[in-house]
């Protein structure tokens, strides 16, 4: 290491890297509802091997924040993200002991049945990935860095930033019945809700209309599809990636 | 310059800056409204030599994001910032010639009245700062870097993302009246409201409550002020400096 003391590390320029929480919906068996679970890599090296952290790494000098965000969540999940949106830049000055450390956050919502890379597939069984409750109160006490804010704050924003329409959106894509914003509801609050009240409050959020399409395959009559009309991501936030 | 040809540069590590979006309500003479104007910085060193820049630079080693952010606010405009949020990070590849270099953008409205830095207060003069109409289109497309991209996001989110109590909250601070809020909304839609409807609209809104409280100093009958209710900011997200 070029810079071995405290003094000296503090005078370098501080250090970019990408970071990214990824959510998504599974079933509970304690609850008998959906919860919301995340990927975590445990770390091989210092600072803090041994402990789970985040998917990210430092910004190569060729990737767009974008394209690390989408490595990050590709060699974890092997999924081919669909939909990545940039969270928040963490830069407390002592969040890494060994050097100062700035890290760029997206998140994504993933879903069982989002594309999977074949080419990466195989890292999912790497043992140092695994998938956890986002709110298990161990796994969080024991995160690397500043991992634990940062994935509080992603679910602070999920609990208190999105309206019905954009969480819908973003968790479930382009189509979607009530019935499963429902489940994103319940999960992020971790309560169950009323089905007839949320029915209503949903149906008269204005950024919601309903299709033309219902979902197939189910047992019971199929349920109407509904569409997400809100405009409220600029170009620059987000990327269908395909 | 230790790194002088284009492929040993890109194999730096990306560098990164702190710049600031600032916005003040002013007197429009073409409109009879208030218009939004911001602050912007004549680069006096290559790349970009001699054109209109955000304030901004380099983050020091030893300095937090927002502090960075805070201090590019008081050395244009002399103010002492009250609020700074975290507007986005910007990472393309090509942002700038000579090296990759990564810009995390806070931004801030500030008021007539804020209070100044006395200490710099003198850098106010400075003929390399000066003041712009935000969306005039020769000073836009004059821009160093992709300044102008990211005054037009910054725009885009006051126009798209913002509810009516949070930006009176964030341009007008604690308490408000109805007519400066409105005064808000005209100069970031650049029209006219109609003043009854809008506070009828106004006062409809669940965010915003009326205090017992009443601007002072006019020559009518003074107005009532209002204030925001609403919780949608996070601690990490914003600091009122005192």
């Amino acid at each position: 290491m070029p810079f071995s003391n405290v003094a000296e590390r503090r005078e370098q320029p501080p250090a970019l890297a990408v970071s990214t929480v990824i959510f998504s919906l599974r079933d509970d068996e304690r609850t008998g509802r959906k919860g919301l679970w995340l990927p975590l890599v445990r770390r091989t090296r210092e600072p803090f091997r041994g402990q789970w952290a985040l998917p990210g790494g430092p910004l190569g000098p060729r990737d767009s924040l974008l394209d690390a965000a989408a490595n990050n969540l590709r060699d974890t999940t092997g999924l081919v993200p669909r939909y990545l949106e940039q969270l928040y830049a963490f830069g407390d000055l002592d969040r890494s002991p060994t050097r100062r450390m700035v890290s760029i956050v997206y998140w994504a919502l993933v879903r069982e049945d989002d594309p999977h890379d074949t080419a990466t597939s195989v890292l999912v069984d790497d043992p140092n990935v695994a998938w956890f409750r986002a709110d298990d109160p161990e796994v969080l006490g024991n995160l690397a860095f500043d991992h634990r804010q940062i994935i509080e704050y992603a679910l602070w924003r999920l609990r208190n930033k999105v309206e019905y329409g954009s969480i819908a959106h973003r968790l479930l894509g382009e189509r979607f019945t009530l019935a499963q914003v429902r489940e994103v509801y319940e999960a992020v609050l971790d309560r169950a809700l009323d089905p007839a009240n949320f029915r209503r409050t949903l149906r008269s959020t204005p950024d919601i209309e309903e299709t033309d399409e219902f979902l197939s395959g189910g047992k019971h009559r199929p349920p109407r599809l509904y569409r997400y009309t809100g405009s409220t991501t600029h170009p620059l936030e987000s990327e269908n990636i395909s």
